[in-house]
């Protein structure tokens, strides 16, 4: 069902000091950058690598204010990797197997993720603490 | 630098439930199985996809008591995402490379890691609160 890690998610303060972090220590390529008021948050996506499964991405996350997911997540456990994103084929054919298992989705219908992509996320508490994502990319990507 | 998503690893409070939980929910395999006594945990690797690159894992860690790094973790913040590997070529070159940087290194030298593995952590404190390994795969894997 899961084809590839797509990313991991990372909680920071400061998107920008973040983004060059990540190109000065190991070399990631920042290929997007852009705002999802929806999920709260100003997102970078860093480029790992190429493979035919699907690139694989380091996400930088930065809450649009403190009462947001990622705001919340900061003020609790400080920077830091926030969530998992599993990339998949077929979005909704894998919520309702997974949804079939009696895992809760925090989101019953995928949404807009980043860069075009589809995306829905499980209730981290059935799912031992970690908040998993699926990732359906953009035809395109 | 880095070529992959090596693995996310993620502290569990019980390994064998656990590896049942991702085989069943998620459809991931169990590949391999043992004990670090060195780093105080029995772990499971569960494996995601192949891909030229390498493939990637979900690590499950379970400690081998509260004394023990991943015990703490445990206990401070409960199950969840411990930290994140990254697939290097060259684990000695990129030490080097990123020590260079003023990253702190939690190993300033190459230790056995899972599955015949060479790995090294960094110190999470310079790297935006993201504990951070570094995987060469053994010759084989």
């Amino acid at each position: 069902m899961l084809t590839r890690i797509d990313h991991i998610g990372i909680a920071c303060r400061d998107l920008s000091a973040t983004i060059a972090f990540y190109e000065s220590a190991f070399g990631l390529t920042l290929i997007s950058q852009e705002t999802n008021p929806e999920q709260g948050v100003r997102e970078a996506m860093m480029q790992i690598s190429d493979a035919p499964a699907g690139t694989s991405y380091v996400q930088l996350l930065e809450p649009l204010g403190p009462d947001t997911p990622v705001g919340r997540f900061l003020d609790r456990r400080g920077e830091g990797i926030h969530h998992v994103g599993y990339g998949v084929a077929d979005i909704t054919a894998a919520l309702d197997a997974i949804g079939a298992t009696g895992i809760r989705l925090l989101d019953a219908r995928p949404r807009h993720g980043s860069m075009g992509a589809t995306i829905a996320f499980l209730h981290p508490a059935d799912v031992g603490g970690v908040l998993t994502e699926l990732v359906q990319s953009a035809p395109h990507r």
